[in-house]
């Protein structure tokens, strides 16, 4: 991801919130991995709607800057769903940001319901085949 | 309208799409003065999706500056609506950006219609009553 | 604040990172009434840096909602300020969203540094008169 | 480019002034691609706000679509630079979005100035390396 003019404040640096753009587009992608884009989700009638999202700031981030953001799904999802983030950027071990955001799973009504077995099936097969890695 | 951070890019100044929200704001409230709120349009099965957008940057918007937009229709509508926009800054005569937006009427499956009968008498309506001011 | 359709999404609900703008206008707004704008405190040579942001969403707000932001500061800041949020609409007496920014005192180059003792004067000047309200 | 969730509203569509952030980013790589990297502009005191932008949009995208952005510049720039965009999605021979931006030349103070003969210089290299392929 290579941040543009529009991502950047008077500051000249990252402004704070579009993070949390960053974190969905790593989100979906850690979606699509485990082989449940979220549109397919949405087919079977389950949402993900956020209910509490954090970011800690240890860094910033400027124009044309190419940063990598890491996702990670902490445990075995219940009601509900923690993926964490990690943003890096060239030249820098540490993470320049940090940051988590817990979805609930609803129906399209967005009432909440148990996760989908469909989900915890993928994501078992998933995390089975990252072990053997 | 007061410009918030998140609007300013590393050149200090609103970046240059953040004018088209604050026409998408002016729009809405003068469809409200018509007394056609949008909300109220998409009730009764109408949407107004933006087919052509405009925008002419003559000064800049920086910071806690308090804009003014002023927006303006331009000829009665047919299919399509023009809808004119000025952003004006304090103690500045000119616009500093002005714009335009052109929208189609369509269904609620976005196939273009004519526009609602309803519209065109509200329209009216309210252009009388601007006379008489 | 009256939602636009830019700050929704497809869930036709409030994008979750959105509120962060929202907490950016009501922080400003808060700076001014207590007698220090941010501008003003650049031009001191200090800034605000965001090192943490977190929000918890309890409802959603769609478009045209007429949104409030409530925001107070937590205690005296020394080298950092806590600013809380609290985003209500109408006809609901809890919160929809509540949320936090922390802030680092720095100079013009990101360095850490006290709080200035020009805002720790306004901000206490400022509380004696919530006071005898 | 994918889009994600922030970038839709909810008519389900990608929202319309979104395209402009697109543009940026096509922009940029379009800049860096003939040798002239935004950043290194603006180390020579060169900038390029834009003073003009138009969208036309003939299609919609949605979430998770791939769109591929091409960007042309139209002539040789004297004081003013155009750049035009299309915007293409997967399994559509015309674009659904096409516009273009106008950028002028100005120094660090935002003064209008002639494009530095380093830009045209490259510009010159680069049409004459992509005439021989």
């Amino acid at each position: 991801m290579r941040v543009i003019y529009a991502q950047t404040d008077r500051m000249n640096v990252v402004y704070y919130s579009r993070y949390y753009e960053f974190f969905e587009a790593a989100r979906s992608a850690l979606l699509r991995r485990i082989g449940i884009p979220y549109t397919e989700l949405e087919k079977e009638g389950y949402m993900l709607p956020v209910v509490e999202s954090h970011c800690r700031y240890h860094g910033t981030a400027t124009f044309e800057d190419e940063l990598t953001i890491e996702s990670h799904m902490d445990e075995t999802p219940k009601a509900k769903l923690k993926i964490s983030y990690k943003v890096f950027k060239p030249g820098r071990d540490d993470p320049i940001v940090t940051g988590y955001t817990v979805h609930s799973f609803t129906n399209a009504r967005m009432r909440p319901v148990r996760a989908p077995a469909m989900f915890l099936e993928r994501l078992e097969a998933y995390s089975g085949q990252a072990l053997e890695d």
